[in-house]
C-alpha cells in the first residue's frame, strides 16, 4: 500500500535514505534455481554508479551489493532475496546549511507537508540514491529473462537540444560501444559531451530522453483493462526520479496521424505472424504482439544547480541558495540502467503472471 | 492481480464485454455518508455516450447506470457499490465476418495468444465500451472530492494537426461551454469540426491529445518512490484504450531545458507558500505541492477504419477487410470524461491514503 | 484493501446488502476455457438456499445466478465473471421496529461505530445473505479444480451436544447421501434433527462444527511464512459469519501431544511418497504434502432468537426485544457449501500461484 | 503475492534463512514521528531469544536488531524501516547428515516439491528463526499503538496436559511476573516446569496453547466480509510455525451453546456502551465492539526430537534419524512474544485503515 514496493508476483521493496547506513531491498517472487550472473549485476551497477565522468556527481560509492538471503550455491532458492548497498561517502555536513531551506523544485517542501518530518541529509528518501536498489532488482529480473532470450536495451536519445534522428532499431546493436554516454551514435555522443561541458561550466544542468527497446518477447503478455503492458511500463518509468513523460510506439506523434497510416498490417513471414510496420510499439490492447516494444522517457534537468537561486525557508523567509552538494549535470546518463531495470521488473512480472494460463 | 481492478484503498473493479448482457463494476473503499449527485453522474455519462455527433459511433446506448448496492437513502454506506449499465444496441452480426480475422492494430491477435479464446463480438473485453464503468467509478470519486473542493477539468488540446497554443490555465474556465468537442477555444473547436468532417468522408480516423488540470489539491499527497503521484497518473492514463503517451508539467520539453530555467522558486503570497512558476506541474518528489497538476495524454487514431486494409486470418491466410462496425472518427472527444474519471480515482485514492498520517 | 475482495490471483469481490436489489460478485483471474458446469453450481446453491427445512429461515429465494460477463459459449473467457442473485423476498418492514435497536451479539452497534450509518434492513451488508455470492465464486473455482481431480468435501461433525465420533476419513464417501443435514452418519443425523426440533420450539438457536476434507491435492502448494496454506484456510474460514474457531490436522489436541506421537513418518508405497499417519493434516511448513487436508470450523449459535432479550437502543435506552425476522435455528447446515466454496477459492488460488514455478 | 509480506497498509516483509548471513525485514507504512522505544524492543526480543532455559534451543544468538533506515533522531520518518539481525551461532555441519533426508513432519519434503531446491541448513526459510523479524515488526507496531493506549498481552495457558482453568481476565495482570514461562499462575508454572524436565529427559517434545488479550481497543475497527478482524487474526496466528488451531471468544465451545446463553446483552455503564458478558470475544460482525478481544492459539509439539525415528531420504530409501540439532522442548514459551507481535501488526493495520473514515 505505501509506495515502496513494485510489482505483482515479482515484488521489489526498497528501503534506505541517501545518508542512512545503507540502502537496500528485498526481491520476492523470483523463481527458484535461477543462476546468479555476477557480471551482469556488476555491469549494471557500474553504469549507474556516480563519479565515472566529470558530468556525474563525484560522490564516491563502490556500490558493492551484499546479498543477505535467498541464494544458495549461487542459485536462487525461490525465497526472498534481501540485499544491501552501503552508503560510504556521505557528507551530511554539506547539507546542514540547507536543513531549513526548501530548495526550488526539490522534494523538501512536499515531504515536510506529507510527513511533518524529513531527513534533510542528501535528500533523504527522495534522493536518487534509492535507484541503486532498483538496479539490483532489475539485474535479478534480467537473469530470469535470459532464459527466455528476452533482450532489454536502453540508450540516450536526446540531451538538451541534441537528439538522435534515426529510428530506434538502427541504434540497438551499437549501444554498448559508447560509454560513458550510452548514446549509440558516436558523432552525437561527442556533440553531447561538448555540450555537457559548457552546461557544467555555467553551473547549470540539463534534461534529456532515454529510449528503451524490448526484443524477442513472446506475444500474449500483459493484462487487459487497467494493467495493460504500456500502463505498467508508464507506471514504472514515471516512478524514476526526474521523469516527466512517457511515450511508446508512435507516442505523441500519433495525435496527428490518421488510422490508415498508423495501423500495422499483419502478415506471415516464414510461418510466423508479424506486422509490416510497428507503429503500435509491440503492444495491442495492452498485450504484447511479439514485435519490439519501444518507448521514450523524458527527464527534466537536475534541480540542484550551483547558480544562485531565490527561495524560502521553513518559516517562509526569503533565502538565496547556491547548491554545493554533489550532483549530476544531467540525470540521463546514469538513468539508462535504471530504465532497463524497471523495464526488466515489469516484463518478468508479466511473464510470471502469464505462466499460469499456459 | 489480474488487470481488472484499479486503486489501492479506493478500488474499482470492472467487468463486461462489449456485447455481453451488460457491463458494470464494483467500487469499494468509498467512505460512508457521501451524498450521491445524480446530475454529476449524468453529465459525465452523457459526455462519454456514443451518438452525440456524426463523428461518434452511432451505437445507441442510453447508458443508464443502475446501482445495485452500497447506497441507502441516497448516501453511501461505506460498503461496496455495485452497478451495471446494460448493453442494448449490440449488433453482433456485424462482427460475424470478422470472427476469424485479425484486424490491423486491434487486440484480436493478442487476446487470442493470451487466452486461446476470445469474444470477437464488438471487440469483447478489449472494447472501449468498458470505459463506461470507469466513468461511473470516477463520478463517485468526484462526489467524495467535492467535499475537499478539488476540481478536475479535462479538455481537447489537439486533434490531428490542429492544436491549442496557449498555456493550459487560460482554457480551464471555458471548457464546459464547448460541446460537443470540449475544446475550450471556440475558433479551434470549429476548425477541428471541419477537419473531422473531412476525415470522416475519407473513411479514415485521426488521433489527438487531451489536457487535464487538477486544481485546489492540498500539498502532501502522493507516496514516495514507486507510487509517486505522476506514476499513478501515468498508470491510470496509459490504461485508457488508444493512449500512447503521458507527460506532466513541462513533459517532453523538459528534455531540452536547463535547470536554471526549469526550477520553480518558492515564495510566500498572503501567508501561503506558492511557487513563481509551475514547470513542475504541481508535483515534486512524487508528492503534490499545492499548485495545479496538469498533464497531457496522447491518443492514436481509432484502428477501425472503413478504408480497405490487407491483413490475415487465424489460419494465416491473407484477407482484405473494410471495417463496417460503428466507430468513432477520433477517440479523443469521448475520452475527455474518461481522463477525468481516472484522474478522480487516483486523486481520491491518494487523499484516503494520506488520511492515516494526519 | 477494504474487506470485500478475497484471493491473490483468483480474486472474488462481492457486493450487496440483505435487502438491496440484489447481491453479486466479480470473480477475476479464473483461467480461460474452463467449462461452466451448471449442475455443480445448482447443487451448491441449493444446499445454501434457505427454506429447505423447518430449521432454516423461511425466506423464499430462488437464488438463481445470472452471469453477466466473462463467459461465451459456456466457457470462461479469462476475463472477469460478473454475476448477480436477486433479493426477492425482502420484508424490510419486519426490521422497522429494530431500526434503532442494537440487537445483542449482532453487528448493529459495530457497523454504526465504524460507518456512522447502517442499512438496518435484514442486517444490511453484515447479513449472511452475502455468502450466496461466495458459493457462486466457489463453484467456479471447483470447475477449475475438477481438471486436476482435487476433491473438496464438507460435512456437519457436531451440532449442540451431538457429535460424530469416528475419524474424518470414515465419513467422506457418504456425505452426499444425507440431506438436509449433510451429516454422514444417518443415526447421528436423526439425533440432530430431533434435537433441532426441540431448540426450535424453545425459540432458541444452537451452534455446531463443520469438518472439511481436501483430497487428491498435489504436494508443493502453499507459500512460506505468512501465506502458509493453513493460514489462508484459517483466514477464509474465519471470514464466514458466525465462525468462532479453526483447527486443522490434530488441531487443539496437538497441545497435549508429544512429538514422538505426533510426527508423521514418511514412507514409499507403490513408488509414491506418503506418510504412515496424517496428524499434520496434509500440510508441513505451510505447504501441501499430498495427503488429505482436513480441518474443523466451529460456529456459534445464530444471534437472532425469538426469546425475549434485554438490550439498548442507539440513545442508550434499555429495550426488550424478541427477534421475529426469518432466521435459522442453527447456522451450520447451510454453511456446509460455504465452507466448501471458501476452501475451493483458497486451493484454486494456490494452484494458480504455483503454476508459475513449474 | 508471494507469502513473505503481511499487512495491508502497515506491511512487514521478512527475508532470511536460518543459516544465511542474517535475517531481516522491512516495515513499511508506519506513520512518521513515532518515538522508538528501545526498551520495549529489547524486552520482546529477549523473550523470543533462544537459550534462556534448558527447555530452549541452546543456539546462542544475541539477536541484536540493527536498524538500517527509516529512523532519524530516534523517530520514524514515515519511510520504510529496514532492519537485520545477524545469524551468529550457525552450526551448518550439524545438518550435513540430514541433507538428503526428509525429516518426519518437517518442511523438507514439501519445500523440495515446491521449489525443486532447498537450503537444508537449519531448516532454511522454514526455520522459526524467521520469527525474530516478526518480533521486530510487532515491537514497532506496539510503539504506534501505545499512543492509543491499546494493550496486548499473551501468556501460556496450556502445555501438554497442564492447563490454566480460570477465565482469561483473571490472568492478565500477573503475566509479566512469571518468566521464563510467562504462565501467570505461579503454581501452574511450576507444574509445567517439572513436566518439561521429564519430557526433555525422554528426548521428546510437547505442544501447548497461548492465550492473547487485546484491551482498550476502540469500537469500529475491522473490515466487513472477508477481512473481519477475527479472520485477519486467525490468518496471522496460523502463519506462526507449529500453530494448529485458532479460536476467539467462546471458540469451539460455542458449538454446543445455545443463542440465549451466548448472546451478549448491551448495557450502558457510566455513559459508556458495554456488554454484560463477553462471549463474542470483543468482535461482532467482524468489527471490534470495545470489549476485550481474546483468543487461543494451539501449537503442536516441536517436530525435531532426539528419539529415533524411521523416515526416507530424497531417493525414497528408508532411513533412521535421531535429530541432534538444537531445538526447543516445547514451541510455546518462545512463541508468546510472536503471538503478541502478529497481533500488534493486525491491530495497528486496522487502526490505520480505519483512519480514512474518521
Amino acid at each position: 500500500m505505501p509506495g515502496n514496493t513494485f510489482g505483482k508476483i515479482l515484488r521489489l521493496t526498497t528501503f534506505g535514505e541517501s545518508h542512512s547506513e545503507c540502502i537496500g531491498g528485498v526481491l520476492d517472487g523470483l523463481p527458484s534455481q535461477i543462476k546468479i550472473d555476477n557480471e551482469l549485476l556488476a555491469h549494471d551497477m557500474q553504469r549507474r554508479r556516480p563519479g565515472k565522468s566529470s558530468f556525474e556527481s563525484p560522490r564516491k560509492e563502490a556500490d558493492e551489493v551484499r546479498f543477505l538471503s535467498g541464494i544458495c550455491d549461487n542459485k536462487t532458492l525461490g525465497t526472498p532475496i534481501g540485499f544491501i548497498i552501503n552508503n560510504i561517502d556521505t557528507k551530511s555536513k554539506d547539507y546542514a546549511a540547507l536543513k531549513d531551506v526548501y530548495r526550488p523544485s526539490h522534494a523538501d517542501y512536499t515531504y515536510h507537508k506529507k510527513y511533518g518530518i524529513r531527513d534533510y541529509r542528501g535528500g533523504g528518501r527522495a534522493s536518487a540514491r534509492e535507484t541503486a536498489a532498483r538496479v539490483v532488482g532489475g539485474a535479478l529480473a534480467k537473469m530470469f529473462l535470459k532464459e527466455s532470450k528476452v533482450r532489454i536495451t536502453a540508450f540516450i536519445s536526446q540531451i538538451g537540444p541534441i537528439a538522435l534522428k534515426q529510428p530506434y532499431y538502427q541504434h540497438c546493436p551499437s549501444v554498448e560501444a559508447s560509454p560513458p554516454l550510452f548514446c549509440p551514435n558516436i558523432k552525437t555522443s561527442h556533440e553531447i559531451e561538448d555540450y555537457l561541458k559548457v552546461v557544467e561550466k555555467e553551473g547549470d544542468t540539463v534534461g534529456g530522453t532515454i529510449t528503451c527497446v524490448v526484443s524477442c518477447l513472446p506475444p500474449g503478455l500483459g493484462e487487459p483493462v487497467f494493467d495493460k503492458l504500456q500502463a505498467r511500463l508508464a507506471y514504472a518509468m514515471m516512478s524514476i526520479p526526474a521523469a516527466k513523460g512517457f511515450a511508446y510506439g508512435t507516442g505523441f506523434e500519433a495525435a496527428s496521424m490518421k488510422g490508415s497510416d498508423h495501423n500495422d498490417a499483419f502478415k506471415v513471414v516464414k510461418n510466423k505472424i508479424t506486422t509490416s510496420t510497428n507503429f503500435s510499439g509491440g503492444i495491442q490492447g495492452g498485450i504484447s504482439n511479439g514485435q519490439d516494444i519501444y518507448f521514450d522517457v523524458a527527464f527534466k534537468p537536475v534541480s540542484s544547480i550551483k547558480k544562485r537561486q531565490v527561495t524560502i525557508d521553513v518559516e517562509g523567509r526569503q533565502k538565496v541558495v547556491s547548491i554545493k552538494g554533489r550532483h549530476d549535470v544531467c540525470p540521463v546518463p546514469r538513468a539508462v540502467p535504471i530504465v532497463e531495470a524497471m523495464t526488466a521488473l515489469v516484463i518478468a512480472d508479466n511473464m510470471l503472471l502469464q505462466k499460469r494460463f499456459l
